[in-house]
């Protein structure tokens, strides 16, 4: 039990998504505080903790592992700065939520899972769709046995288009190191107790053909084996016109959940031209519950000094032990068995 | 049991519903035979029977009284001439399957059910929406008991639009006589056991506003109170640019069910502008299976020599009731109790 | 424009709805603060502020009219007590955000709005309804013509049930005074520019008919004309054993808008039985955004001196007035004229 | 121009499917004419030729060859016999509507076309989800470019449940030959222009596992990559414990079509458990429509003397190439060229 009743987190990022997590601890969650922002841009630290009513900005995020009013870090900046700063703020004592992917290799992984356990820090991974009530009720029904063994799996994501990326700036294998991540947690989330044992991936650039010599990927389709007969398959795009679509589905023995609806909102139009609804254009407003519900849950763990029911680092591991198999896959045209990726 | 194993059906009256009724018997009911067409427009039923590979057409319905290959009629003429082709046709021993509204008059409607009592013909009218396979299943749950007593029903008839009739043509009083009694019927039917007992009517001409001077009705909402207490509300208007509308409710003590659905199939667009499913714009494509499903349970049972189980002439009389009750609503500008209209 | 950053709010009425309204403000609206709380039930209001960490607890709410600290208060009592604390909260400076009904008759309606201007403060009232994202998305849909002129309107709430309420503590005519109200005000926004004229109403006690003859009602349907010519339906019942159903329907020239899902997220169960879905059960779990949005609303306006956008004294008002003209259509057992309602 | 006015087909197969389709021809399609069945098992012709009218009935289907009241057959036996039978009726004058497959290798397709082609008779194929509205709408806005490019599908075959078959008379490899065939021929139909260039495929039995080791499957999960670059999963699995399932998807550059629901109606119920629908149990339930047009098409083509425009000889052989090309990657481990398959 921690003798706090409020939790100081320091946001670590001061980008699009790291803004708008500042914005929950600050607004929508009443038990945690937002104390201090760090990120090395000029002044985009300060911008953001003005806007915020935050006192502290930092360009230096090692500013904060001092600072012993700082609790608890939330780390989102780009993906591979996540495993130092979350293994620094652990050896600093900081309990850490850190954004998807935690770590980029599996030794990374296990340096940070280390460094957490070795501090007695809590250790949250940024895996927002287990949040998602629809996705939390299907895996809940799971447990039930209403649909009894999982057999087929499904789990996509498609990023609202057009997309207006820079080809050339997406670091690679990011459809599978950020991207696809969350659906191979959902998938192994959705399947309990099975364990991933061989995966297959197809990628290509089909919404910028332009790129795709120069190694860029916006397009996957990955198939998962599981040790229960289970069989999953993760899709992904980057450019989706009709919005941002997450579904999931898990069909077996005894029936099937299906979860997810691009749709914003109950409203039906009926005109000369038939029936429309409108859809989802960005993440944030998809899922704006599953985005506060994981740092409040992460919040009230570590206020209560109970572990945190959420994603950790063994998940974080797990589901980047998938994206690793899906890059060997794709590298030797084959399938990939994990434990060939896992023993190294 | 019928000495045949096939129906001879004439068709009386080769309009739009018609025409779709004779091509039902000829070509959709395998124990069913279109043996005449009669119509008094010069070659219309000459035309029809042709199209359809039937020998005999007539101008004169009476011709059909005389033939003793006729073994039925169905009655789908103008709504004024029901009655007493219905009449005639059950004095001279033909079944008759008779479209809505059966009378115009409860006089009428007494009539034809006597003659057909005393002719020992089948008499089945055109409530096709109790054939639908949403509204007969909900009314099954509704026996069932799912959703215990009906308290607050709902039937909507909406045409679809732009409608392009003439107003003048319009006979007064169609939307109760011929549109919403199909709502009527609806609504004592999903209230098993119940009697409707007081009805209050608001009419106007909304699509043609121009013609409302001229007694031109187009759009209408009724209440109707039940002896067990329930409310209904139907609903009707000439004029749905987006189809064909009609849907069903029933809330009870213990539940609720459902029916209609104006999308045309389960296939849904997403693009752009983000969700869309087209509609449903004639009544024949929306309920095919129920137009055809009540002439073959009509065959069916005439050939068994078994009551149908269909609306008969007791269920289209009590549904003109509710109508004429709504007609005196209007005119006397308040609530009408039935009893007040049945006992004239 | 106002001096403060934070509006500080003070609850009136420490119940469930306000208990939830006070969690709102001290928690889901960052530009809020939760001042004091007032209930004349001995120790209601210590237990809700300790609760929220908030100081200040009253058992009289005159207490706060002498706080210049209060900068705005929530009314939330029981309906008979809005009237006179709305009136004194206004003549003290107070901002008023007040539950609904704003009052129960139109001379106390009128004195409200009265004080409200007369003191330069603003007054908002409960119809989170407006703010829900489907119903305000429809009402844009109707504002960008998409539908053309409306000419049918529904709006229902059917309480989850079973209801457990005691007949006897249920003040008369509550279901238009507290339940319809919500209907009312929902008909007429989605409606805009028209004016109701004249209402029939028809009420019963089906859930608890043991309770009639003491003149309990917990089910109704009202038809509304308005100078538009458009009809509308409300509809009312306290038990609905699937849950908290709140929906809307507006039909017009060009097309329809449909709002509302009892269904609780995207998750579909599919088993040996069918295909299933869970409901809400709760006003507050069913609404949880428009229930927040609307004190944000408040807040934001208060804060920026600009006028509210939200329903005001005139919306409650001419509300009012159609729930009045409902008790008048029973007791009369007639259509009313609205204008013999509101100039008495 | 056939100088016939209605077609006399001639059923070989008189088991499950192929009664119905016997049922389609004597009584749901008004220009055929069921005018011979031929069964080899002893009294099975006999008997639904006897239930349907029709007067001949054999036990050797040669018999039809020689009979020139005989202008098609209609082919719905065990798959093994498709090709035979194909090509002798063929070779013997006769139009031949197939059920799927058409046949089990390459070089079996190519003699039934040549045969088709030599002797000037039409060849379509059951392929029947083509027919089917809502798919063969989505064809057509995939056509009308609403959607732009595919580049991703889904198509999948979930047979009702529980499956109560027996496995050891499951011919080898039916999952591929007889259930994703018609996923094949979908995903191929619904990506116009392409063709498929690489498969995956992914089987266990785990409806069965007990029945694995004697080689019986019953679950597949197959990703195919086409030369526009769209990747296509299909997937089936024999024992759907809430239905018939039978979906599809198409993803493109600029939106998505999705088909296919399990449910039987509009009609939805609710109560205290929440909300349910009935699913399809099956097959010709699901589809009768579907089932009943591509013979309706089919007829009408002959009769005409035009090519149907459905499935035929090539359709057949280039989903059987993706099916030859899922069991050489099952029993190779390896992604498999098409052109390796078909160049053999």
């Amino acid at each position: 039990m921690s003798t706090h009743k409020t939790l100081n987190i320091a946001l670590i990022g001061a980008g699009r998504i790291g803004s708008f997590h500042a914005e929950s601890i600050a607004r929508r969650i009443p038990n945690a505080k937002l104390i201090a922002v760090a990120d090395p841009a000029p002044g985009a630290a300060r911008r953001l903790a003005d806007r915020l009513g935050c006192e502290t900005a930092h360009t230096d995020p090692a500013a904060l592992w001092r600072d012993p009013d700082v609790h608890a870090v939330l780390i989102a900046t780009p993906a591979r700065f996540h495993t130092p700063l979350a293994e620094a703020a652990a050896e600093a004592g900081k309990h850490v939520f850190c954004e998807k992917p935690m770590a980029l290799t599996l030794a990374e992984a296990d340096r940070v899972i280390a460094a957490a356990r070795a501090n007695g820090v809590q250790l949250q991974v940024g895996f927002n769709r287990r949040w998602d009530r629809a996705f939390a009720d299907g895996r809940a029904a799971i447990d039930a046995g209403r649909i009894g063994t999982p057999q087929l799996l499904r789990s996509l994501t498609r990023d609202p288009g057009p997309w207006g990326g820079d080809p050339a700036k997406v670091p690679l294998w990011t459809i599978f190191y950020e991207t696809l991540i969350h659906d191979f947690d959902t998938l192994l989330w959705l399947n309990p107790g099975a364990r991933p044992v061989e995966v297959t991936a197809i990628a290509d650039a089909l919404v910028r053909p332009d790129a795709k010599a120069a190694g860029h990927i916006d397009t996957a389709v990955v198939t998962i084996r599981f040790d229960n007969g289970a069989i999953a398959v993760a899709e992904a795009n980057f450019s989706a016109l009709y919005g941002y679509d997450i579904r999931g589905e898990v069909f077996g023995s005894a029936g099937m959940v299906t979860m997810g609806d691009v749709r914003t909102s109950s409203l039906r139009v009926f005109d000369a031209q038939g029936v429309s609804a409108s859809t989802f254009r960005m993440d944030t407003l998809h899922f704006p519950d599953a985005y506060t519900a994981q740092i409040q849950h992460f919040t009230d763990s570590v206020l209560q000094g109970r572990p945190h029911a959420g994603p950790g680092g063994a998940d974080a591991r797990a589901a980047l032990a998938v994206a690793l198999g899906c890059i060997a896959s794709i590298q030797q045209n084959r399938a990939v068995r994990l434990s060939d990726v896992t023993q190294g």
